[in-house]
């Protein structure tokens, strides 16, 4: 077999084997096909693409080019859950509490990522004393015990995922709906889960620009799921505005304990219920999501869930005192409010430009090994459709850099769109794959 | 500018400018852009193709990464020649000195190159003494002076050629006809004659299979050289059959020698005159090609291309004897004969297996530092239409080595189709691009 032949092979638009795919991801992953016949051999996918087969052939050699989880130990079907990402986020801050309360293990493995603000295991990791770098026992012993635990990713998993993702950076082939969910799904596999819930974003402020791209992501990632054993379901849910108000990773860990206390915004919340819902059912847990989300609530009303969240804190070394004294997070030196020029209603809000003011605080990575400010961030004061008179307060920027938070201000002022006509409200969820019970 | 942004961007289908190619071929020759973008570019360029413009751009970058020929001291218009390759191809060791022979300066500039036999300098070199690696200076001198030199192409001429050459083949991305036709017209260019003929080889031994795919090329390269001011025309002729009768190096200068002597193949010879017709037409030597025709059939019959010939062996340290005793060339140890297995008509002759049997002999090279045996090779004896009785000899096969004589006479059996009906005459020539005159 030669790695030639079969960029050829994909280049004329024919299916290669399961062997051949991992040939060319394990030789790729020693060192043995350069980088180069990769590129090719990608940007020959970019253009033919890969089918249900092929996908899911790349995913398992992907999961196992490195350390696989087996939670078998553990004698349940455990749930996972992975939000293809957007703009504050923290569904699963809140989510994974609220499962393993309803008494579903949950071990969720993350990694942590580029993007405008942190992933889940940085937000966490700005609680005083918190750590998500739990050594492999460790973490399974947690889940036995508490029902739950986040880990970090190690450098032991799916290193063929991040050998190839770096070189699909470089060389135009990151926007290919088989070669990112092969990539999401190589993690989950080798995360070992056997329940997994996807949150596929779409919209403005997401990878997914279109539904329609988002469904087919949705559609590709459970197939594979499905093609390797795995209970799941993917849901298509909206990212046209952020999540919630809180926009950073100490202001995300606030708001995301806030919805825990029963205190926080409408909309996050109600997300967290819908999916928690799908995930109880897909773990048999519940007879369907209806079920499922009355449960949750419950959980929420009594405390349960928040209980389960300050065990977790406090089981990874966490100062559970944060819980109810936000003080003891980090806090920026600085906040600026930008103020609404005219009145009308919010109109829209650019995801994207949010993000971006987040990230120009310092709430996010651009590269590896940069570091991220835990106290910075934008909370939101209004949404889409809520109306404003001239001067009311659009949002607070947190920010410990005078410069940054000046340009982050004109920015976030840039996002806004105020109108004189109450726009339609944007839906939360768009669709299940497949349509639920699966 | 950024390498990803053009890869990007040729990806979704838009045009680079010549600014954009002369960056990522600058940069690339430089080593400033690795292996693995461009060969996720060239990639990009197999789906999506370079207009005309940028086909132009990507050959003058090309023909720029080195050393450009001037050949302006020679003050006049100078005429180059280039066939696509094919089996049996002695063309230019004819139409050199015949076209010379009329008045127009000849400077050919040659590459080695892979393939079943030498290229054009491998073959002159197999006349003891010959050389082509000419100094530049000499080479200049001796169009001045003979009107014809043929010079091996030199390592500092179009290094960015060889390079993406290179990748290309490892990358699958060969089989591009803009690429191709950038590939060969940067060499030319680089050569600086004013007056191009290309020979574009269609048939089953050639590159281009389809008569389509072979127009393609010829008017991909004839806009290149006429945006790039070159007086220029391409010539689709056939290569369903082996051009005369031999097929290896030192065979085929003798066959060349006979042609210039008027005892050569007939279509062989014809082609030559054809050819000639049209680079003296384009050269402005004479009105039309039919009257260039004239003019060269002249110089066959009065012996002055033979002795132009002669004067560029001596000229270029050839033995000059071997024109009038071919003993004097090398000669192979064995010869072997095939026959006919039954009575009929040569049907076919697969070309492609001709050129892997004078391969096997050790006629051509497959990587770049191989030997060639110059003295190895196949005579045929029979021309596709031929009628032949069980038992005629097919083929002369001059071999050094029992074992490889063995393998490519049985090769060579199976190369030869004959039936009981007379096949139809295959053409020499499909058509010009332009239609002269042009």
């Amino acid at each position: 077999m030669k790695a030639l032949e079969l960029i050829i092979k994909k280049r004329e638009g024919q299916s290669l084997s399961v062997e051949e795919i991992n040939f060319l991801i394990s030789k790729y992953d020693k060192g043995l096909i350069p980088d180069y016949q990769i590129a090719a051999f990608l940007m020959a996918v970019y253009f033919q693409g890969l089918n249900s087969k092929e996908t899911a052939a790349l995913t398992a050699a992907l999961a196992e080019s490195g350390e696989m989880l087996d939670l078998s130990p553990l004698g349940k079907l455990v749930a996972d859950k992975h939000s293809s990402g957007g703009v504050g986020d923290k569904t699963t801050l809140v989510l994974a509490p609220l499962v393993a309360a309803a008494g579903v293990p949950v071990a969720k493995v993350s990694g942590r990522g580029l993007g405008f603000t942190g992933g889940t295991v940085d937000k966490l990791e700005s609680i005083p004393g918190f750590s998500a770098e739990l050594p492999l026992e460790r973490f399974i012993e947690l889940v036995k015990d508490n029902n739950l635990a986040i880990m970090a990713q190690t450098e032991r998993m799916t290193p063929a995922d991040k050998k190839l993702y770096a070189l699909r950076d470089v060389t135009g082939t990151v926007e290919n709906i088989s070669l990112i969910a092969a990539s999401i799904m190589s993690k989950k596999i080798a995360a070992g889960a056997g329940a997994i819930l996807l949150d596929v974003k779409t919209g403005q402020g997401s990878f997914m620009k279109t539904r329609e791209e988002a469904f087919h992501l949705a559609e590709t990632m459970f197939r594979i799921g499905k093609e390797m054993g795995r209970k799941i379901i993917s849901v298509v849910t909206d990212m046209n505005q952020p999540l919630g108000f809180a926009v950073g990773n100490a202001l995300e860990v606030k708001e995301a304990i806030s919805i825990l206390k029963g205190e926080g915004p409408p909309d996050a919340e109600k997300l967290c219920i819908i999916l928690g819902g799908y995930l109880l059912a897909l773990a048999d847990k519940v007879r369907n999501p209806e079920e499922g989300q009355a449960e949750l609530r419950k959980l929420l009303d009594n405390g349960a869930a928040l209980e389960k969240f300050k065990q977790m804190i406090s089981s990874q070394g966490g100062n559970v005192q944060c819980v109810d004294d936000f003080s003891l997070l980090p806090q920026a030196k600085y906040i600026e409010v930008i103020k609404a020029p005219k009145a009308g209603y919010i109109r829209e809000i650019d995801t994207k430009r949010v993000g971006k003011a987040a990230a120009t605080l310092g709430a996010g990575r651009s590269y590896k090994e940069e570091e991220i400010d835990p106290s910075v961030g934008i909370l939101l004061k209004q949404k889409v459709g809520d109306e404003v008179l001239e001067g009311d307060i659009l949002a607070h920027i947190h920010g410990n850099k005078e410069d940054l938070l000046q340009t982050a201000c004109k920015d976030l002022l840039n996002a806004f769109t105020i109108s004189d006509e109450k726009p339609e409200e944007l839906p939360l969820v768009y669709g299940v794959v497949p349509p639920f019970p699966c």
